[in-house]
């Protein structure tokens, strides 16, 4: 089964070999034809080959799913009240992470899974066809291996991150949780993820946990991925690039040792400017990362704590606003950067062979994302050729 | 007809005598009858009446449906590489308002009014059930009253612009442009609009301009409203507070006087953070504002040079980030503030009598609205008792 999607005024294919010799790889009056679940055939409408049916995309703009590479989906419990009383200016006694993760424990798996299929959902609505998602609200080896056992039939991109804080029940052994997370933790969760995480923060876990941590993911089959120089400078981001992490997230406290680093490295900078939003805190600056010459990927972060959008489009149109990106660099960044920051070539583009992702716009051009910001943009999707919008 | 909404897990009705006493009159496992066009009855779920219909709210919140009270959604044209080009640090020889202009001026009635009627269906999806709009991209007797007649033919809320800049055809001879605008161009205008405005800025009309402006429209029965105080301090909103405008619009760069005078007068302050976030200009100061006791509005500012979303909710999510306001206040400006800057008093509220405009969202608060920037949160809305969403 064929489909010719024609009449596509301006397709983003984040193929260089195809279009205009940018990144973005843009080709104007276009058409794309999608076998079964992968991309068959792109190029100028007018040379489009015959399929079984035909869609019309009416001139408007088509971009590839976006890749989502960062959030924290399986999660109980409510922080409304949390978020308001931060953004109101009143004192409030949250318990931040800890909230959460005994709301998390607390429901059953039917409530987890219907949670995090009600935001995949939401997201694959606005055109996130690929969607990393993480553990990290369960802090026991029970918690943390259902949460990725749930989330690993929804999604291939799953993260154990036991190492998101010290669990509350070792508050007085954080030694005790590191051998607890690299330990039986690890054996429990590692068959069910394919990627480890660890917060390397003040109050979370320093750079010799860190190191620990990832080094025994990874002697498990695990790839790590670090959640670095969020809240102030520290080890992480070096320490991803030394461990050959796939990305560092957040990045928003970087010395120039830090960004030499990833600009050098194998190591993708993963910012997530839905987090600075809803924390009110300073923006990463991914200007000076490009320039240097590092690979950028932009992510929701999606939780219920520091970042609840599921919103690709909304983190385009901070990162061009306040983080220096251009509107392409924006749009790469959230399709082909996250696949980088996945390690994966079969998505994030539309080019014969890649999985047919596929967003198609209410717009004329792909820079209306960042032109239009807030405006719901995406009205169709075909996730794996499969249109789900 | 009349439908019952039932099953509210969260009501915004913006009637203090109702719910708990706050602005917002917030009432908690509520319900709504719709009677024709009209609310026919507010309260508590259990005390409901019977109705024609039902419509279960699943527990979700719903609040009166925004009014944008300023917008700017009769024009030709497109400017997208000129806003590329501005948030690439590239240089671009634009033309700014006059590129809409001359756009305007080239569209047949019928382009206008279906490009019109494109974005008021795209903000009505977003829970917009109340906008005002102006001209000001015509600039001639001719092409300013057809936008007012086009507009007529889908808003009650009007406004005559023709002082939006000096036409390019009178460029060495404002005064004449003044001339015009408050004459011949004022008599075949009038009958098309509710409203007047003026840009009094420097570059546009100076505060004398802006009084023989705004006092010949008050004459033909035009009530004023001014954008004022947006890219410098100026005299625009002591003359909206001075002429007893229903709203000062921007109020980015206020004096202390400007800001007793809208504490003390019968003027709306109109925020309007789109333009900022697209221009990326300074933030107006709505804490300041509220502290002093304005009221104050939040509204989109729709237009296609600095301010090209239509999305309410992404204006309250700024608001709260980066104005001072509290969820609850941003919620309260973006629709009773609407009203109140539309000198309206059937629309920004769901009390008895009041026009049945109410927009329910998929999420089970309105502070959900801050809480979760970007998300298309608005699942369904009904306009004057029409479900329409
Ligand atoms: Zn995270
Ligand atoms: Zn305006």
């Amino acid at each position: 089964m064929s489909t010719l999607v024609t009449n596509i005024g301006s397709l983003v294919t984040n193929d260089p070999a195809q279009g205009d010799a940018t990144p973005l790889g843009l080709v104007l009056d276009a058409a794309v034809v999608i076998d079964g679940d992968r991309i068959a055939w792109v190029g100028a409408a007018a040379d489009a080959p015959a399929a079984d049916e035909a869609f019309d995309a009416g001139g408007r703009a088509v971009i590839p799913g976006f890749v989502d590479s960062h959030s924290h989906l399986v999660f109980g419990g409510d922080r409304t009240a949390e978020f308001n009383a931060r953004m109101s200016g009143r004192a409030y006694s949250a318990g931040g992470i800890r909230t959460t993760v005994a709301a998390t424990r607390a429901a059953s798996d039917a409530a987890l899974e219907a949670n995090l299929t009600r935001y995949l959902d939401e997201a694959l609505r606005q055109g996130t066809t690929t969607f990393e998602t993480k553990s990290g609200y369960g802090l026991t080896t029970h918690d943390e291996a259902r949460a990725l056992r749930i989330a690993a039939q929804h999604t291939e991109e799953v993260t154990y991150l036991g190492a998101h804080i010290v669990s509350p029940d070792y508050a007085d052994d954080p030694a005790g949780y590191v051998d607890l997370v690299t330990g039986e933790m690890l054996d429990a969760c590692a068959p069910h993820a394919r990627w480890i995480d660890v917060f390397c923060e003040k109050g979370a876990f320093d750079g010799d946990q860190a190191r620990a941590i990832l080094t025994a993911g990874r002697a498990k089959g695990l790839i790590p991925r670090v959640h670095a120089n969020q809240l102030s400078f520290g080890p992480g981001v070096q320490l991803a690039v030394e461990l050959d992490a796939a990305s560092a997230d957040h990045c928003t406290h970087l010395t120039d040792a830090d960004v030499d680093a990833l600009a050098n490295g194998g190591t993708v900078a993963t910012l997530l400017p839905g987090a600075e939003f809803s924390t009110r805190a300073v923006w990463p600056d991914a200007r000076r990362l490009l320039d240097a010459g590092a690979t950028v990927a932009l992510s929701t972060d999606c939780n219920p704590g520091s970042s609840f959008t599921s919103s690709m489009p909304f983190c385009i149109a901070l990162a061009v606003r306040d983080m220096g990106m251009t509107p392409d660099e924006a749009i790469w960044s959230a399709t082909a950067g996250g696949a980088a920051a996945l390690r994966r070539s079969d998505i994030g583009r539309i080019a014969p062979g890649a999985r047919a992702d596929i967003a198609l716009l209410d717009a004329p051009s792909h820079v209306h994302l960042a032109y239009r910001p807030g405006v719901p943009l995406v009205s169709d999707v075909w996730r794996q050729g499969v249109r789900c919008r």
